[in-house]
């Protein structure tokens, strides 16, 4: 794969998407006074186009002017937030210098709740809601009943305008995160913000911003500016760098600042470990892999330091009361998840989820919208009590999990050993799959890493949308098979998650032009194809429901048939 | 990935599997008689090692002259099958000049039916099932009943003593075959006896050489001398070749010959697709994918031009006679599985499932070995019933499934949109797993397209014999991550399905040797690693839990440890 070698640190091309897509137009569909983007592939063989769900944005855009902020006007005419000046102004900020003009934007704050779901709960169909019930195609109706209950979550931080709305929910497509992030070894700006683009083009719903070295704030300014998914983060990392790098120097001050901070910034979730409580973290003390979370080891390390009681929990009414103002859901973060198979389902885990299930009840009494997080290493056989003890405990809220992964004996391929648990929890009512590159647990992903590990995600995602009967879902894989079936290649292509590397695949073995119009492909060759095979049959038994005749007639007719379709094919391959 | 580029058709070297396994040993375990390799891995931090079943066989042998004939005397000492001339004799065969001498045998027959069946039903424990309970560790008594009982088989053709033993059924390991094979368009026999060797360093339980182009009995007969796995084949192919590629001109005569030509060469298995009735193919005309299977396609087209049944099917017990007397053992094929998620579980697929299952029972009388063969393409909440109906059906025998794939969107990545069916039908009870490379559909794959298809499929196996707790299977994950949190990188790389690429991974980030020794990764840096701080939790805890003392005492210890682990931290930076 040549590609590997050579895109990691280029910059990204201006019309990437149709290099991706080649075969696809970006369209846009006006319904219900919004107007929707959706990746369109054209079939040949008179069949109806394909529209496919498209998070990959406004194309071509200056990366020092940002998107467009496609939401700005349905904020101002809902009339509930006041215009102010950053409490962190770029101005001010240590890293301002590197944030260009064209990027600096003012911030707002809601003079009470401005959440998705306070409007729902109030009968209101928002512009967001209508949105998504065009991207997904269901009612808006549906949209904002979902919102309502808190089984369904928009996120979309008033400060984040560039955001297309999204949903995450079981009852809609099964979503798809990736993880960014410069660490403290590698990474520049510009790298993070291609490294959005590129997970975006591949499909990413959302993407999380994990950065933990330098100049966090502007590149998280340069990403919010620049994403039309949502961005979400974990405060504590940066609250962290705020106090050197010590758990035990954070203080809820510090933090309470950083999320106001990211929160005029436009962050649309933050993961949040209010759940890890001092009494569970004996309970990891047993673990083979004891605390793998970044969050919950700090938070663990504050606790037995200090030995009080988780500040984000004691905190937790503060937290809400804040971030309905602007909009940021939580993502309830799952500090104690298993950190290997060894470790999964055990009682710290659910310990830390049931918390999760009251923290969920006390957000919602603010308006704050909640998804949980999940792990994490589980066996195949342990998944679904995950997913049942989530959707008893948290009250019907979204789940989120990072993969799971079904086994620990594959380091280099952490992508596939968790597409499996994904899929298979996305099935169970998963709502949205945070990625894993093959890269995990070995090093930084690249831009290929991001890619691989995304097509897995994608993958796992439908899978689960098929199992799960989401409606319109199948259609994508019956318009490929019928491709397939049909010797339509270029469809084939076309219509693939992954375009490219399709037809590169098909062209290593049979490069010729022609062989995109055979009716055969490399594997069996001309004269043993099964699928041409069958296509006799099926001509046959047409052929002879049509004629309803005796046993013997129709196979003469047939034999006669036979006949014909090899002078004809002989005819094509003389 | 610059090995995609370089590696495709250069010879393997000899020593491939110290570069595959550098940190590993093979060693050969002595017990019960018989001498049973495995992989070793050295484990450091006072662990013990860890044995890894493997099917690479002997290395570093003459591939013109082949392998130890391990089972020779073995079979021989049972004193029940004859030394005879081959009907096939290489001298007269046409192709005979393509087979060096070194690699010519004579063939033996059973002087009545030869199985581990057989002798199993006899109350005989043979060498192979002491060799397969070392193997899978269990007792030999154990294998002899599920084998006894149909629930298990051991491929092992009496015309293929090379083979090291093995055994396909639910109680054991589940077990993946790899596919190679020329076809009509491209590779030569040098490649394909390279492709099995690559195939079983990668961990292929089984071979199916699926070759449809010139010369394919010098190179079954290359493969075979080659091979220390099972080796399994679809003789209908074969058979074709020899009327000209006409399926119409097929008889019976012309496909018992070459059975017969197969199991004196030595094939351990034969796909047979008796179970495509005339009355089921026109079930498959509503399809979207019609027929996709080769050999149901075949004999389908055989069935219609002629209108009369299926010579399988009303040939099989003339079948059954000559299978049980080489010990080659039936993989029912199925003709009509679906070829899309459209046509999943439909009436053609499980009618022919139904006649599987009677076959299946005709086989057994006859002391003849027989597995099943499954799909293809469902969707995920299809899954379950096929393997449910299987063994409602077919009384038990072992499944055999190829993927499924989860779904059809992604061609180039159907190793993975399969590798997550075939973990689920594993863990449903499913014994082995075919393969499918990111090539299918799409064209033919090369080495490193095998050992993408054969990773993702170990992955799926080890996960499906975790989830139904096969002994022992756990003990490889929890090494991995006891070395993982301690980190412990040498281990951590060794003990991986793919060690060379876990290191590559890890020395792209961080290439430093002493990278190697230090204890964070890439992911967090020195300062903000989970597992380190989490390793601070666990010494923490048990110190509290030893002194038993006053809360605020523990508080003050702990931060004692914490100041002095930071010295110590900053020494070794500095």
């Amino acid at each position: 794969m040549s590609q590997r070698a050579s895109a990691s640190h280029q910059p990204l091309p201006n019309d990437i998407w149709s290099r991706a897509y080649p075969g696809s137009t970006k369209v846009y569909v006006q319904e219900q006074g919004v107007c929707v983007p959706f990746r369109e592939v054209k079939v040949s063989g008179g069949e109806p186009a394909v529209r496919i769900y498209d998070t990959s944005g406004p194309q071509g855009v200056d990366v020092r002017q940002g998107l467009p902020a496609l939401r700005q006007r349905w904020i101002e005419q809902r009339g509930d937030v006041d215009r102010v000046a950053r409490t962190f102004a770029l101005e001010q900020h240590p890293e301002g210098a590197l944030v260009p003009q064209g990027l600096r934007r003012e911030a707002w704050v809601g003079q009470g709740p401005v959440t998705q779901l306070h409007y729902a709960r109030q009968g209101m169909i928002t512009s967001e809601m209508r949105f998504i019930a065009v991207r997904e195609g269901v009612s808006a109706e549906f949209v904002r009943d979902e919102v309502a209950s808190g089984r369904a979550i928009i996120p979309c931080n008033v400060n984040h305008p560039e955001s297309e709305p999204m949903i995450i929910g079981r009852a809609f497509h099964v979503k798809v995160n990736a993880n960014i992030g410069n660490s403290a070894v590698l990474s520049s700006i510009e790298q993070e913000v291609d490294k959005l683009r590129w997970a975006t083009l591949w499909g990413a719903d959302t993407v999380m911003d994990l950065s933990t070295g330098k100049n966090i704030h502007a590149t998280r300014e340069w990403i919010l500016r620049n994403s039309p998914v949502p961005i979400g983060t974990v405060p504590l990392y940066q609250a962290l760098e705020k106090v050197g790098g010590k758990p035990e120097a954070l203080t809820w001050e510090v933090y309470r600042d950083t999320i106001i901070e990211q929160a005029e910034q436009g962050v649309d979730y933050f993961t949040v470990h209010a759940g890890v409580l001092l009494r569970y973290i004996p309970k990891t003390a047993e673990r083979v892999t004891g605390i793998v979370s970044r969050g919950g080891s700090i938070i663990a390390r504050w606790c037995l330091y200090h030995h009080k009681e988780n500040f984000l929990y004691t905190h937790f009414r503060e937290l809400c009361e804040i971030m309905a103002r602007y909009d940021v859901a939580f993502s309830l973060g799952d500090g104690l998840r298993p950190g290997s198979i060894a470790d999964a389902n055990d009682e710290a885990q659910f310990a830390e989820l049931k918390t999760q299930g009251e923290l969920t009840q006390i957000a919602w009494e603010y308006g704050v919208q909640v998804m949980n997080e999940g792990p994490g290493h589980v066996p195949m056989h342990l998944i679904k009590e995950n997913m049942d003890k989530q959707l008893q405990w948290c009250h019907g809220a979204p789940f989120y999990t990072l993969g799971p992964l079904t086994t620990d004996i594959a380091p280099g391929y952490d992508h596939i050993t968790s597409a499996i648990g994904a899929a298979m929890i996305g099935w169970f009512g998963t709502a949205m799959l945070c990625y894993v590159t093959p890269k995990e647990h070995l090093g930084l992903p690249d831009r290929d890493d991001v890619k691989d590990g995304l097509i897995a995600y994608k993958i796992a995602a439908h899978a689960a949308d098929l199992a799960k009967g989401h409606p319109g879902a199948q259609r994508w894989d019956d318009a490929l098979s019928r491709a397939r079936f049909s010797f339509r290649w270029e469809d084939q292509f076309n219509l693939a998650l992954d375009p490219v590397t399709a037809r590169q695949y098909h062209d290593e073995t049979l490069p010729a032009e022609g062989a995109k119009v055979a009716h055969f492909c490399s594997m069996c060759g001309p004269k043993f194809c099964s699928m041409k095979i069958s296509q006799d049959i099926r001509d046959a038994a047409e052929a002879q429901k049509a004629a309803a005749e005796g046993m013997a007639l129709k196979s003469r007719e047939y034999q006669a048939r036979v006949a014909a379709t090899e002078v004809t094919e002989a005819i094509k391959e003389g």
